[in-house]
């Protein structure tokens, strides 16, 4: 058996998120399908990050085991030809076949994307959180500064949620203003459920003047979901891509 | 009666250009019918540019006329309440009862957007022509700035189409690359039918190497289609704004 990693792009709109479930299209499923169609067995593949409804990637990983012996570069073309237009693999390659997607070392980075004027731009409708209150990006850049570091995320995270442990290393977060788009982009070692929604979120609020970006020390210290900002929307969000450290 | 020019912009995946049509979903018609659903009464916007199925828009141009005695700028807000989300009117205002869209002086800016790698990119495929062979970005550069000027553009014209003149004016063509991004931007006094779209064909053409840069002049001379490179696809291409002489 071979292990085959594929790195995913895709667009996030008319899905339910990556993971099957019930009575909902996945990218997980769609995935699984193209791969029954072109070789032809049941093979499952397993995901580095279990996106959200409505979230996008650019570079998602998964793997799966096959004895087929076509090429690992070549599943990327096979599998395209059967998925749909808004799924694209970008990559494939063989790795070690204890590689595992979730549970090795990585640093993932998401971009949070923010569109800031009066008018929507319906081309960007679909990855761009409209936003219409002006914000201020050097503020929500001074906020962000203040996440970087290994820190407890619990202020930062679904209260519904238990991991073992809520802290993470945020190794860059920045804020970067370019016409009317604003793009949160933050790299980690790790991130909780929804911790980059509501890192945007806090960060929109700092923007926005409603939170000082010094507060964002405080938050940090409350490990108490109640005082960071609101989550912001699944759309703005993309998986920018996961770096693994062997 | 007062006239009111809208600035519009639309993805043009979902309709069928501009212009109505039996049995199809334009734009025109969208503007129209909310402004059934805003006024009450029968008003038909006249537009600037009518762009093809496909084609998208960050600020076209239309006017109707009305005796509502709303304030000008607020058809905008009225307007965008009873659009789809793929219809945004960016501005509104009062024009004099004499000016005409199509008809009066301007400059238009269109961009041709290519996303040259080897992998399309699914957030990026409703307003990007994916193109999988390298392009040389200096060379259509090269290439394009041969385009500058007053011409006869009939090499750069469908050939069904009889303008009473195919002489134009392109005051700008430029080529940009961003990492796999190519954007063509050219601004004219007005475009033939088809003709940023066989610009774009042509200058891809010289960007995979299959035309030499001066070869341009060659066949802006030939004022002949058949000379000219294809007709690159509808969805790369945006209308990005009229500027009004007055």
């Amino acid at each position: 058996m071979r292990r085959i990693k594929l790195v995913v792009a895709y667009d996030g709109t008319n899905y339910s998120g990556w993971q099957i479930q019930p009575n909902a299209v996945t990218v997980e499923q769609k995935l699984n399908e193209a791969l029954f169609s072109l070789l032809g067995e049941e093979v499952r593949v397993t995901g580095a990050s279990r996106t959200d409804a409505g979230v996008h990637a650019l570079g998602n990983v998964c793997v799966f085991d096959t004895n087929a012996r076509m090429a690992a570069e070549k599943f990327s073309y096979a599998l395209n030809q059967r998925l749909p237009a808004d799924i694209v693999v970008q990559d494939s390659c063989e790795v070690p076949a204890d590689f595992h997607p979730r549970f090795s070392k990585s640093r993932k980075t998401y971009e949070y994307r923010i569109l800031n004027r009066t008018f929507p731009v319906p081309t960007m409708r679909l990855d761009h959180y409209f936003y219409y209150y002006p914000l201020d990006a050097a503020r929500m850049q001074e906020a962000a500064a203040l996440l970087e570091g290994e820190h407890d995320f619990k202020s930062f995270c679904s209260v519904h949620v238990q991991s073992e442990t809520t802290v993470r290393t945020i190794y860059r977060c920045s804020v970067q203003k370019e016409d009317s788009r604003i793009t949160i982009r933050v790299t980690g070692n790790g991130f909780l459920y929804n911790m980059v929604r509501i890192i945007a979120g806090t960060l929109i609020e700092a923007g926005r003047g409603n939170l000082a970006p010094e507060q964002i020390t405080d938050i940090l210290a409350a490990r108490d979901r109640e005082f960071a900002g609101p989550t912001a929307p699944a759309h703005g969000l993309t998986l920018v891509g996961i770096e693994y450290l062997s």
